[in-house]
């Protein structure tokens, strides 16, 4: 399905799939009425996007129960090849133990080295990709 | 400058030079009261963040002269080294000659293969950046 000229959408499966790989992600909040992004290290557990942070703006988006975009890519500039998923939905700080174990068993790291104990999920309400299309 | 735990401001300076280097960012917009993030090549020119886009929502905001975020970032997951810069500003389809000019001497390429010829251009009305602080 081509979304828009040279791309095709991903079906939610292969979007799913791309988005479980994990890694560095961009948040999408909004901050004094604002746009702003910014760069998390994420895993996916129970099928919803979690990353850590410290008290702050993506803190304070999420203890507002705010909704956020969330957005994974990767692009080689050679090749010309490319994906983008997109993640809308509804983020909350987790105070469930489970959830808590399960990240200290994942391979989630905070994306800096600073002390970042807030566990933010973001629940997957929306989820769309796109893929470059290859010149034919 | 210590923003948050384990990661220090920029100057603007270091924000604008990183920021000129161009490659892949991300744009942040609202859909639909929802927001978005998607991916562009950009280039800097004339001091403003400028990307090709063809009709569709990225060009929505655009052409609604709506006030987008602008992120580019880039992290190395092996040295915990990393960085990012966040732009807002109001972003605009440009018709201006000389614009188009600076353009097409450019590297700006377009993101997919698709036709886009539609030039938009972010004024950076807001920048800021943030590094990964190195643990002493």
């Amino acid at each position: 399905v081509l979304v828009d000229d040279g791309l095709e959408l991903l079906t939610e499966e292969e979007a799913r799939r791309l988005l479980a790989v994990g890694g560095v992600g961009r948040v999408g909040i909004t901050m004094g009425a604002l746009p702003a992004i910014f760069p998390v290290n994420y895993e996916v557990i129970d099928d919803a996007v979690v990353f850590l942070t410290a008290p702050g703006s993506k803190l304070n988006a999420a203890t507002e129960g705010a909704v956020v975009a969330f957005e994974v890519d990767e692009y080689h500039g050679e090749s010309r090849a490319g994906w983008s998923v997109l993640v809308v939905g509804r983020a909350e700080v987790v105070n469930d133990l489970d959830v808590t174990f399960k990240v200290l068993q994942s391979k989630l790291e905070p994306y800096s080295n600073g002390f970042r104990t807030n566990v933010v999920r973001v629940q997957v309400e929306f989820i769309s990709g796109r893929r470059i299309c290859t010149p034919t």
